[in-house]
C-alpha cells in the first residue's frame, strides 16, 4: 500500500519515489488540490493535459458535498472524478478548526456548524477515518487539532489530543490499500514539536505529516521549526508539508528534508490572473501587458505558453472570461511541477544547493504584503 | 472572399456549402458565441476539442474591451484568440440598442453610454465596418436598428434608418478577404420586412441576416415572418438568422430556409446547469441526479458523457466549480453541432421533414416560463 525508496540524500534534501496504490510519483513532489474532486479551473485531472501526478481532496468538503457515501456508492474518489492516478485526503481538521467561532472541542472530538448552511455536526477520529475509507483515497490523515501557531498553552493542549485522536485514528483504519499519515503539531514551539514527533513517531506511522505551518508565522519560524523537527521523524518514512507550495517555499523547504508538499496557492493566484515566471510573479492585470505579444513565460512548453499572449490573457482575466482562469491555472501548476521536477534532477545529480541559490537570485518573492494577502487562512473557503 | 453553394434544396429548407477566407463550412450551421474573443466556458477554440466550425464574436463588446486597435495590433482577431477557421462578427448593434436609457439615436448614428462604466460614446456606419475590418472577420455586419417587435411607427423609423445606414456601410467597406451582411428588420409587421429585404436586396449584399426576431415575440410569430421574409431574399445568398438556438428553433427555421444561426443559449444553459438530451433539457440542479453513474446523455461520444457521470456533473455544478460549467458547455455545444450535421444529412436524402417529426416528437420543449428566463434580452450583457 505504500513504499518509499530514497534514491538520493544529500545533506537534509533527498529524492525518492513513493509508490502507492495508485501509482507511484517521484519526491520531493507538488500535489495541486482538488479539494472537492476538481482542482479549481483546471482541466479534468489527466497527467497529459496537466502533468499532475497526485492530488489532494478534503474530506471535510467532500463530506458535505456531495457526501462520501454518495462518492462510495458511484465507486470511489478516483472513479467519480474521473483520475486514476494517486490521491492523498486531508482528514478536515484544519477547515474544522478554522471555522473559528463555529466550533468546539473535547477530548472525544469536535463539534461544528458548516460554513455553507450552519447545520450542526461532529468530526471524530473515528468519522474521519471512515469518511476518508469510504473515499477511497490512496493516503489518508489523521485528524488533528490546528491551534494558533503562537499560542503556547494552547498548543500544548492540542497536540496532547491530537496525540490521543491519531491513536484513535490508527485503531479505527482498517483498509490496506489506504495509508494513514500522522500529523505532527506543535505551533512555533520547539520542544512541543519535538514532544508530538517523538511521539507520534512512536506509533509507526507509514509516513508523517507536519501541521499548524505556514499558517500566519514567520518564514523564519517556518525554517527553524522544520529544521527541529525532520530529524526527529523516521528517515525512512515519507514527510508532508501541508499548505506550503509558493516556489521559495518549494525550494526551502526540500532543503529541510521534506518529501510532500500542497498548496492552493498556484491555482488561487492564477484565478486572480497572477501567474509565476522565473523573474517572479507577474500579475496580469497590469497595464503594461495590453498589447504584448510574448508568452508569459519564453520558452515555456505549456498549452498556455504555446498559444497564447500575454495580451490575450489579459484580456480574458480582465474580462473574468472562464478560459482565462484555466490557461493561468495551466501555466501555474505547470510551472510548479516543472520546479519540482528540476528539483529532483539538481538533488539527484548533487546540484541542488547550486540551483536553489541560481533560482532564487533570479525569482523576485512576492513582498510580504502579497503574501499576507494569500494567506488569509483562518478561513474555510480559504483552503479549498 | 465568400462563395455560397447550396448542395441540396427541398421546400425552403437546404444544405450547402459556404467557402470564406478562413475556410469553408457546411450549412446549416450553428455558430457558438464568442463575444469576447472567446466561447464562456468552452475549451479555448478548436474543432478538434469542440467540434466547432465558425464563431461569433462581437464589434461592440471587443471594440470596449481590448480594444479592435488592440486586436489589429497583435494581429487580427483569428491570430489573437488562436483560431483559425471563420469568424463572423456582429456589428453590436443589438448591445447599442439594448443599452435602453443609456442611448439616442438619430440619422447620423448612435450615441450611447458604455455598460461597464458609463462613458459616452457614438457608432455610426462608419466606425463599426472599421472596428469589424481592423477585427479581421470572415464576415461582418451592417449596423442596424432593433427595434422593440410590437412597435409599428418605430419600427418604421426603424427600417428608413437601417437601410440609409446600410447603404453607408455598403460604401465604407474596403476589405476584400470580408463579406458585408445586410440586416432585415420590421419587426412582426409582414409588410415592413417586405419592404426591408426589398431594398436590401436591392444593395447586392453576398448575405442576409434576419435581425429583431426571438427578442420576446411568440414563436408563431417568428415563424410567420419568417415565412414571409425568406422568399424575398435572394435565393441563392446564405441567410443569417440572429439569435436563435433552441434545438426546436433551428429545426423550425432550417424548415424555413435559414442557413446561419448563432445563440447564448447551449453555453448560457450549461452555466447554469442545464443541458440537453434527445429527450428535452435536463437539470444537473435536480436531486435526482446526484448518485446517477450514467452520462449525461447514453451513447453520446462528447468528452463529457464518454468521461463522467451525471453525479459528479451535478457536484461540480451544486459546488460551483468551474470544470462543471466547462463540461457542462461542452456537452451542450457537442448536441447541437450533431443536431445540425443530422439536419444537413436529413436535407441531402430528403429525409428532412421525417427527421424533424421525430426529433420534435421526442424532444420536450422547454416550458414557456423556462424560456422567458433566457429571454430577458433587453440587456446588454443578456447576448454576450
Amino acid at each position: 500500500m505504500l513504499k518509499f525508496e530514497i534514491a538520493t540524500s544529500r545533506g537534509p534534501a533527498r529524492t525518492g519515489r513513493l509508490t502507492l496504490t495508485h501509482g507511484a510519483v517521484r519526491t520531493p513532489v507538488f500535489m495541486p488540490c482538488a479539494s472537492l474532486a476538481t482542482v479549481k479551473a483546471c482541466p479534468a485531472p489527466s497527467v497529459e493535459a496537466t502533468g499532475i501526478e497526485m492530488l489532494v481532496a478534503n474530506a471535510y468538503h467532500l463530506w458535505q458535498r456531495p457526501g462520501h457515501e454518495v462518492v462510495r456508492a458511484l465507486g470511489g474518489l478516483h472513479r467519480f472524478m474521473g483520475w486514476e492516478r494517486a490521491i492523498l485526503t486531508d482528514s478536515g481538521g484544519f477547515q474544522v478548526f478554522s471555522l473559528q467561532e463555529l466550533r468546539k472541542v473535547d477530548d472525544g472530538g469536535v463539534t461544528f456548524r458548516s460554513h455553507l448552511d450552519g447545520s450542526e455536526h461532529r468530526f471524530t477520529p473515528e468519522l474521519v477515518v471512515e469518511i476518508q475509507e469510504q473515499l477511497g483515497s490512496d493516503i489518508a490523515m489523521v485528524l488533528d487539532e490546528c491551534a494558533s501557531p503562537f499560542d503556547r498553552n494552547y498548543n500544548l493542549e492540542a497536540i496532547r489530543r491530537t496525540h490521543l485522536w491519531a491513536e484513535r485514528c490508527l485503531r479505527a483504519h482498517s483498509r490496506t490499500d489506504q495509508a494513514l499519515f500522522g500529523i505532527v503539531q506543535g505551533g512555533i514551539f520547539e520542544d512541543l514539536r519535538a514532544e508530538s514527533a517523538r511521539v507520534l513517531a512512536g506509533m509507526g506511522f507509514p509516513g508523517y505529516a507536519i501541521g499548524g505551518l505556514s499558517v500566519g508565522e514567520s518564514k523564519e519560524d517556518m525554517h527553524r521549526i522544520l529544521e527541529h523537527t525532520v530529524p526527529l521523524l523516521p528517515a525512512d518514512k515519507p514527510r508532508y508539508l501541508m499548505g506550503v507550495g509558493s516556489p521559495e517555499d518549494l525550494l526551502e523547504c526540500t532543503a529541510r528534508g521534506i518529501d510532500l508538499f500542497d498548496c492552493v496557492l498556484p491555482t488561487r493566484l492564477a484565478r486572480n490572473g497572477a501567474v509565476f515566471t522565473p523573474e517572479g510573479r507577474l500579475n496580469l492585470r497590469n497595464a503594461a501587458h495590453s498589447e504584448d505579444p510574448r508568452p508569459i513565460q519564453e520558452g515555456c512548453p505549456c498549452y498556455t505558453c504555446r498559444n497564447f499572449s500575454r495580451a490575450y490573457l489579459r484580456h480574458l482575466t480582465m474580462s473574468g472570461e472562464i478560459l482565462g482562469l484555466r490557461l493561468n491555472t495551466i501555466h501555474n501548476i505547470h510551472f510548479l511541477l516543472t520546479l519540482m521536477s528540476d528539483i529532483r534532477q539538481a538533488v539527484l545529480e548533487g546540484g541542488f544547493a547550486a540551483f536553489k541559490e541560481a533560482f532564487l537570485s533570479r525569482y523576485r518573492v512576492a513582498d510580504p504584503k502579497a503574501r499576507e494577502d494569500n494567506r488569509r487562512l483562518w478561513e474555510v473557503r480559504d483552503r479549498s
